[in-house]
C-alpha cells in the first residue's frame, strides 16, 4: 500500500500545487501518468527542458529560448513598442497578427494593495529603451483592470516627458457580442471612440 | 517569441495529454510552472521518482515501492482477499478503514467489447493464490458496472469449485458508479453488508 511518504503521493502533492488541481484531480492525473510511462517520461523531460532553456529576452523580457528573442531579432518595426503585462498577453497579441512592432513585457502591473510599485516591474528598463532613442511610439496594452489602468496612467506620466508618442489599446465592444449585454462603461467608451465609416 | 518547436510548447503538448487538460489549461499550467521554478523542478523530480520507484506488488499487484507491498507484508489477515479492479479502488477501500484483510488487484475488468477477456486480467494469479491454500474468503469488490458485474460473475464461477467462501460488496453502492469516487462511509457499509454468492 502506498503511504503518504511514497513517491506517488509526492507526485500528487506536486500536481496539487498547479492552479485548479485538487486532491482528486491530482490523483487522477498521477494514475493516468503511471499507466502511460512514455507520457510520464516525456512530461518530466519537457519540464527539465523548459527549466534549462526558457529565459527572459534581455531586450523585451518576453520568455524565449534565444536571447534576443525572435521578435526583437526579427524583421519587426523596433520604433514601435507595445507594452504588455506578461508573456501570455504578448502571445494573445501575436495571435491577432495585427502588431508588427516589438514588445516590452512589464512582468506585472502596479498594485499598491499587493505591494507592487513601479520599481517592482520593468518600467525603468522601458524608460531606458525609450531614452536610448529609436522609439517613436509606445502602445500601452496593459489589462483593462484597476491594476492595468493604474500602470497605464503611470507609464503615460513617465513616458510623456521623453517626447515619445504614447497610445493605449482602444476600448470598445468586443467582436461577436450583443450590445444589450455589454456593460455601461464599455458602451460609453465605444460611443466616445466612435469612428466615421 | 516562442515558436511551436520551443521547449515551452513541448511542455504544453505534454500537459495537453493529461485527462481534462486542453490547450488553454495546458498553457496556464505551463506559465504557472515557469513562474515557480522550484515547483517545476519538484514536479519533474517527482515524475522521475515515480517512474523509478513505483511497481506492482508481486503478490497482490497493487502499486507499491517495496515488494511485497506494505499490506501484503503487514499485520493483515492474509486469509481474506479483497479483489479490486485497480489500485485506485484499493485506495478507496483503504480510506474506509473497514478492511483488515489483503487485496488482489485484477488490473482491469472483463469487457468483451474492448477485447478484455478473463486471461487479460490477473484472474489466473488470483486462482493460484486461492489454490495455494490459506485463503478462506474472497470478497469481490469489482465495480458495479456491466464490466465489474461480469467479472464478479466469472470470478464466482471459477472460485466456487475451490471451496473458498466468495462474497460480494453489499449493494449499498449505487448501481453504475465507480468505487474510486464513492465516499468512505458508503464503502464501509458496503464492506460490512457483504453477501455470499
Amino acid at each position: 500500500m502506498l503511504t503518504k511518504s511514497s513517491s506517488l503521493m509526492r507526485l500528487v502533492g506536486e500536481l496539487k500545487k498547479l492552479p485548479g488541481v485538487g486532491e482528486r484531480t491530482a490523483l487522477r492525473l498521477a494514475f493516468h501518468l503511471l499507466k502511460s510511462p512514455g507520457n510520464l517520461t516525456a512530461l518530466s523531460e519537457a519540464l527539465v527542458d523548459v527549466k534549462e532553456k526558457v529565459r527572459a529576452c534581455s531586450t523585451c523580457f518576453a520568455i524565449t529560448e534565444n536571447d534576443p528573442c525572435a521578435i526583437c531579432s526579427g524583421n519587426r518595426d523596433a520604433a514601435a513598442v507595445c507594452v504588455v503585462e506578461n508573456s501570455q498577453d504578448l502571445m494573445s497579441l501575436e495571435r491577432s497578427n495585427a502588431w508588427h512592432g516589438v514588445y516590452h513585457v512589464l512582468e506585472g502591473a502596479i498594485s499598491p494593495l499587493s505591494g507592487i510599485g513601479p520599481s517592482s516591474i520593468r518600467i525603468a528598463e522601458l524608460l531606458a529603451r525609450v531614452e536610448a532613442g529609436g522609439v517613436s511610439e509606445v502602445v500601452i496594452a496593459t489589462n483593462f483592470t484597476v491594476e492595468g489602468e493604474a500602470t497605464a496612467l503611470y507609464l503615460t506620466k513617465v513616458l510623456k516627458p521623453t517626447g515619445v508618442k504614447v497610445t493605449r489599446l482602444a476600448h470598445g465592444i468586443p467582436l461577436g457580442s450583443d450590445i444589450e449585454f455589454v456593460d455601461a462603461a464599455t458602451v460609453q467608451w465605444a460611443l466616445q471612440g466612435r469612428n466615421e465609416l
